[in-house]
């Protein structure tokens, strides 16, 4: 008989763009979604789970292909008994689900349908250099109502939350925009649809980033970009890009101004003055709950997704600045965003029912807080009570049970316990505030001895520093002190 | 040109298999995960949460297929340049990923390394009543050590969550055994490997259904069945079966005399021997913190996993009746189980590991909760404010503003307010406590009108009750008293 060929161990790998998290990377968006979650239920908005898994058929946009069924999302066919079955795939959003509930149980939901969804989607694409093919989206959406108090609310709701989750007033503002309005730009420039229209949308898309100058130049010859290639411009006239123009510096300090900009813009398009008007009926909702233009502004170079969207867009953008990657200052940017759609619960009913809602980047606004030092900043590590007698290790955790009751982290270090710089080492490793030691001697004598590791890290660091040296980072107590000598040493910690 | 024919439409249905989670289903889960990770971090556990998604390969287990890759896991072949790529898998636990995790991190990850990981993990099977293919583990796992201290520490620890999820002591037992006893057993039987031996395992697993004097007649000639049919037995004689039946009524209350049994039960066997000296180990250390009999107990018919298992196994049981779908009383059971494994790491280093750990089923416990009353009892619908005249809107947003302002979930009523019952159908259908009413009229006076919800349903109901029909359930009051009426109210619901 031949010999089996041994199967090679298998890779230890994530599998490519996606990644593991640790500790308080957990905790920490745990918290978050935990805070977001109560400003969203306090606004009536109700939690919908839905399964990470659809029917590509409910999922829409994406449709089976026998040949290359994965572009975009993750999918694979059912097998059925005859082999083959219906095609399923991994949700990508967290709103075409809501599509497909709203239509599977709106004779049971209420009207409107308010609610809430957190949870990681799926993207099948390239993965790349902090780009990953699972994240987190944290939604809430209004169905089943055209009202524009839907919008302003949903507006407010976002400024409450980004406050709840620790980004103070100021530090950011939701910039709210319409579709209609720029829908009635193009329409007096008569670019309704075709080439030109859409090389226009991408021109205003670039507004922020070339400023009104730049947009001048691409909708007319072009421009020399920074890195000295030269971009083609539009071509339109200067009396054509006028409109355009006039849209985009519409905002001012004042949202009667920028409206009133705005229909100067949109001159005789009825569409553009439905639009102005809808920006007016949500800003004065919003200014009579108290969101005034610290927090919330009529901005009309937001553009998001303006194929989706059917009305009015919000953004919300923390305008606090941070150093990227090449230690340049720019703005944090957008962490969350939203809008009006109307025919997402049409594709299974045939009937549009209007909808609005904002999704916000959890991972991004995890690191906004994290960049501002309002979160990381500390590893809660346990005590480690450390092993100097295995065959006591009752009283160790006897020990721990003690601590844990008086509601501090507490761990027995279960490793080898041969070597004690081993477990000092893995106390350090576990980002521990305390060690607590009792050997046979203690034992005797009926006390321990307790290590502040913090203290003693900072000593190490700075052993020239005689205040440092003179502060003893061990203590020996009676064994029935522990608690309070580690609550001691934990308050002491804190300050 | 032939005419496009219309695409049908998509049905609005979710996979089979899987299920929507509405409202508290949803909160109700995110609040019991919140209270088990906090006990978790309370013994020193760390968070990880590993992506959905892992390569076949690294899920080991299920080899890909390409006529049936899908057999138990959801799986696909990732579309590469050339066409094929790698294949990968949904997750159908957290242990295999803790495998992986802990296989590629060993060298950055302390040791022992306690982490604990909750989510979603999804089984391709074929779904029944009840059974879905999406649902929610949440396990705590110690890698990196032989101690019996971390598999004691794991069944404390089991305790204290179920106490603090809110099952009171004496509603539930972690009752805990050693596969190396029931090896020992099987030793002493001549009984190592091979049919006979499967046979025996599969009887003991009866144990609890058909008791001593069942088994013994499994094991023996055979057994009619409730059903009226006949079982064959295992053929063994009575000498053969008595070891197996000592180990199984080995159980007494004191922790001391079981181990006294088992030791008879397992005779000579090394293997039998070292598992009952574990169990007293375990035992011993409990005792030292306080966990005794009442908590935890030696239970020689745990028999979970047992290909899996290598040393003690543990498993907590909710021992409060319940009644089931037929009506008939039975013990609600298990909801987390969980043992020692030791081979899971080296499949991908060549080094076997040894760890430790338990898996709680999420959604047992929660309609455990459910069952016992504990949880589910209140809809937390939100105060309706209705929409008397559509232009005044600011105002009652204004009144939802003040109302969350104070802590208190509130919501304007956003659908078509044309017909006044329409609002209070929808109040209802949302659970609400309590509607407000600002009509032309009242807001002229300066009044609102507020209902009682919950108070009138009461009346309605029964409305021959005089003492309802006294009450009134709706109260006219002076507009700046909207936050303390409704706060009123709702106190006064709340007993």
């Amino acid at each position: 008989m031949a010999k089996m060929k041994k199967a090679p161990r298998p890779k230890a790998e994530t599998p490519k763009g996606f990644r593991d998290y640790f500790g308080v990377e957990v905790t920490e968006r745990a918290d978050m979604l935990h805070k977001i979650a109560g400003v969203y239920h306090q606004y009536g908005f109700d939690a919908l789970e839905t399964s990470a898994v659809e029917t590509v058929e409910a999922l829409g946009k994406f449709l089976p292909d026998v040949d290359r069924p994965n572009e975009g999302v993750f999918a694979w066919q059912e097998a059925d008994e005859d082999g083959a079955g219906d095609w399923m795939a991994l949700r990508y959003d967290l709103t075409a689900p809501l599509a497909r509930v709203y239509a599977q149980h709106r004779n049971d939901l209420p009207t409107p349908y308010r609610r809430y969804a957190m949870g990681p989607v799926w993207r099948n694409e390239k993965p790349g250099p902090g780009r990953f093919r699972q994240f987190y989206q944290c939604d809430a959406d209004t169905v089943g109502t055209a009202s524009m108090a839907a919008d302003a609310e949903i507006c407010a709701m976002l400024a409450d939350t980004l406050e709840a989750v620790g980004i103070p007033r100021g530090d950011y503002v939701v910039r709210v925009n319409n579709r209609k309005v720029l829908n009635g730009v193009l329409e007096v420039m008569g670019l309704e649809e075709g080439e030109t229209r859409d090389a226009v949308l991408r021109t205003i898309d670039k507004f922020d980033k070339v400023g009104e100058a730049g947009v001048r130049e691409l909708l007319g010859k072009g421009r020399l970009d920074a890195s000295g290639a030269f971009i083609d411009g539009v071509a339109l006239s200067d009396d054509q890009a006028g409109p355009v123009l006039g849209f985009l510096t519409s905002k001012s300090n004042e949202a009667s101004e920028t409206t009133s900009n705005l229909r100067q813009a949109v001159g005789s398009s009825q569409m553009g003055l439905e639009g102005v008007q809808e920006l007016e009926t949500i800003v004065n909702l919003l200014v009579a709950q108290g969101y005034g233009p610290d927090r919330i502004v009529i901005d009309p170079s937001v553009v998001r997704g303006l194929g989706y969207y059917t009305g009015p867009v919000y953004e919300a953008e923390l305008t606090f600045e941070i150093h990227d990657e090449k230690g340049r200052k720019r703005q944090f940017g957008s962490v969350a965003g939203g809008g009006r759609y109307d025919d997402l619960v049409k594709r299974f009913t045939g009937q549009a029912v209007p909808a609005t809602g904002v999704s916000i980047g959890v991972d991004r606004l995890l690191a906004a807080l994290r960049e501002k030092g309002r979160i990381g900043g500390m590893v809660e590590g346990p005590v480690v009570v450390t092993v100097m007698d295995r065959d006591r290790m009752a009283d160790y955790q006897a020990m721990v049970a003690e601590l844990r009751q008086a509601g501090i982290r507490a761990e027995v270090y279960l490793g080898n316990p041969k070597n004690f710089g081993n477990q000092l080492k893995y106390a350090d490793r576990r980002g521990s505030p305390v060690a607590v030691i009792e050997g046979g001697d203690e034992k005797e004598k009926g006390i321990i001895q307790i290590k502040d590791l913090i203290l003693g890290a900072k000593i190490a660091e700075s052993a020239t520093l005689e205040e440092w040296k003179e502060r003893p980072s061990q203590f020996e107590v009676p064994r029935d002190q522990l608690v309070n000598k580690v609550k001691d040493i934990l308050d002491g910690q804190g300050k």
